[in-house]
């Protein structure tokens, strides 16, 4: 593994909580790219994220106490603005410029909160990919929008949601089907510049055991079409449905059922990952029995993968050299890890990160 | 310590697993000499030793399906036939030659699986060091062979192994006795090109106190043989004997009761090892509370060794230099640690590891 | 982290541990700057500090048994004196005058041991700094005197008591008090040339919350005095007293209620401690329920700066450069941290550390 500061685009704007975990007045500590970050609500309702390092001696500031918009250091009492810079020492006078912390974008979109760990004053909030559904009421997510952490790097899961041909192997009891699906279905993918787009249709199938368990009364047999957007750094699109054999040439969309998908993969470091998910659908919304069906099924389905994906990350990790073998069904991940190639060698090349000066270590 | 690479004898058999520990059909993931390895019987009852990682994209072929003498990884469905050739990519028609997993040599021998890690085409069965009373019926062993795990590198158990003088201090109240065993008694080793043997008598003694729990009513002083074998990469068998003084001068065989004894060390990694055992009998070999009696003696003094040797194990990776010094009862461990140098050195100059190609990690 | 060898001051005196946790016959392993220390009270009530490492093959010392003031290793019965020489190799008549353990020089002072890592040849005993009511019987302390475990760098816990402005904000309800006490009170340090001293006043304020646990009769508005002494390695000497408003200029010191407080910090490693403390008052000395109260309050503000340091130190070893920024309140902990730094060139340069010859290791 090199550098930290070698491993991931900076300037990009990456998943970094869902608003209720961030509650009013409450502090999160997480870390992002390697990084140490405190994220708080403050009393105005602005959503603040911090160097979770207090800038004397890095005391955590994620035990410290939110007043205001600002946040106070429980160790020697520093108090910092939501800008990072500090506005109190006890019992002195003058604060000099060089005491701050640094100060992370954020922007929440659909109850998600985003953070932009590069320069800040590249930082567009227009370039974040917000989900429509999230905030479309005719869709109806999970009783809560949901966290999973994984012992892997981000990329291994991007590879996962790749690949739909693992459906068949991983989750034949929950979100998959027969090992038909990894046969008999195509898998064209769309390049883009930024990630890929894909459908893929499973004509007269049985529909998914997850999809059965959440609406029993549906035909036997359906047509199954997924449609998939990845973009980078970590951000998975799905619209799902399934519906009787040939409704896609049908007038009557009466008895197909849609699902909206949205997954977020962000580096936590090289070697583990933050998973943020919603899984919402268009159909008997106020029946609350189906939004506990649907995350139960879906976080069945996302522990097959975690399971196997870790067990991944620990043999790469061997000190025993591993050469990747292609297949065919590789097109996508190829695709979207080159593409992470390109833009991560342009933002170093463009944006290169400064260098910190550190005059010695405390430890 | 060094890479891995250079730490191993390759072109030798290890011991790898008892029988019962891989069923027919089951998988056994197992680390030997730092590569990751799964291990299942197929269906025709061949003993399969595969890399553990697909070679696709490194999932552990050991969460797979064995399919006749075939494993199929459960990630992508790539199937694997016992050469470790790759035989089915589902929705591929054509499979690159590239697309395979190492294949180790695999034997049996008296219930316990051993392994060639080195060049195949090297390995020759006739070379695996059988045991014969595994398979003699003369011979009443355990209720079941043996497994233990050691956070140690496999070289501390083979000097523990190689000097008998621990029993008095270690093994006191269980395999050993009197410290009079370790002062009193001569260990003349003979030395082999691959490793050792010695015959130790310990006369007019009390019996072990293992041996008093196994068999109660034999006499009170005794004269004791141990007659021990040592060979590379970590072998050891062992004849005991107890018997009336002055036994080995008698024509009367009739009170003296035998014993056979294997241990096998294999290393998993630089810090930690396998061990295999079982302790066999010639004398009422249909009393299975004697083999019960001598399978929890056996293990609470292997508890002891453990206990220290793990101890010794994390002394010895202190960034504190040690400098061991020599005694004389190390002569056996000395010659075994200086063979094993030599066959080592003769391994890596005439059969150097193929270097792998690695274009590019995926994590 | 460099080397541990560069990051000691090696020769002065460490505290090591409480005679209560080397009982008579008893064995304590401890590692102190990164070495590995057997502990024990030979049986003419001499205190013994060896390597843990026998010489032979590294065993723990600590697990052999207590002969005399001799230790024997129970592994193969090497037997060592109270110098760590080799005195009895069973089975062995000559033995080499190589075969030694590294002895280290204690000395007791009011219970509590203190080590010598550095060359034994300058160890006075008259450098150790012996708190005089530790064994003073006007002085009633803890029920037992106290040990703590750190995970982080001793230096922490150092800094942590060279600024009591963190009173005000960790130990609010337990040591401390409002912040005032750090805004209005101010730390004027007397440096010294092996750490500083300093007398802190709080006037007219309410007493801490432990000291009205201990004494709940007093006056509510108190002036509070700290009189603190920090002396190199980690040597923490405080005296405390509260009384009514005044007092210092009354000649009725009835009402003033003194304690006396050491506590030490001795490296384990770069990155672990070892905390001991006592906590005595000169009143009600026969009321233990005073003593166990103080215990109760004083161990409840230690884990508030536990929690916050073990934190600092987490944060501070992550791959993220951090540069610390200074504050008025660090003159203390600036002055002894330059100290240290002064002493330990001196201590190398003037006593380098023998360079260790180690032929092989045994891993």
């Amino acid at each position: 593994m090199s550098a930290p500061e070698n491993n991931y685009i900076w300037n990009c704007w990456y998943a970094a909580a869902w608003a209720h975990e961030v509650e009013s007045a409450g502090k999160l500590e997480r870390t992002f790219l390697d990084k140490p970050v405190v994220m708080f609500r403050g009393e105005s309702g602005r959503y603040v994220a911090l160097d979770n390092r207090c800038c004397h001696r890095a005391a955590p500031l994620s035990m410290g106490r939110v007043e205001g918009d600002c946040i106070r250091c429980m160790y020697h009492g520093l108090k910092f603005n939501s800008d990072g810079i500090c506005v109190e020492i006890p019992g002195q006078d003058k604060i000099p410029a060089t005491h701050r912390v640094r100060s992370y974008p954020v922007e929440e979109r659909g109850n998600l909160l985003w953070i932009w760990m590069g320069d800040p004053n590249l930082a567009d909030p227009n370039d974040i990919i917000d989900y429509e559904p999230l905030t479309n009421p005719e869709w109806q997510g999970l009783p809560q929008e949901a966290y999973l952490h994984y012992d892997c790097n981000w990329m291994l899961i991007i590879d996962n949601l790749a690949d739909f041909s693992h459906l068949a192997f991983v989750h034949t009891n929950t979100l998959g089907g027969s090992e038909a699906y990894a046969v008999e279905t195509k898998q064209e993918i769309e390049r883009l510049d930024n990630g890929f787009q894909f459908e893929r249709w499973h004509r007269e199938s049985a529909p998914a055991p997850y999809h059965v368990k959440a609406y029993p009364n549906g035909p036997d047999v359906v047509d199954r079409r997924n449609y998939v957007q990845m973009f980078v750094p970590g951000v998975f699109l799905m619209e799902t449905a399934f519906g009787p054999v040939g409704w896609d040439q049908s007038d009557d969309q009466s008895d197909v059922k849609q699902y909206r998908n949205c997954q977020y993969m962000t580096p936590e470091t090289g070697s583990t990952a933050h998973f943020f998910w919603n899984y919402l659908r268009n159909y008997e919304q106020s029946d609350e029995s189906i939004s506990i069906s649907l995350r139960d099924s879906l976080l069945e389905g996302f522990w097959e993968d975690k399971v196997i994906i870790e067990a991944q990350q620990k043999l790469l990790e061997l000190d025993d050299p591993f050469q990747p073998r292609g297949i065919a069904a590789d097109s996508a991940l190829a695709h979207f890890r080159k593409t992470w190639d390109t833009l991560l060698e342009k933002d170093h090349t463009e944006h290169p990160q400064p260098v910190a000066e550190v005059s010695r270590s405390i430890l």
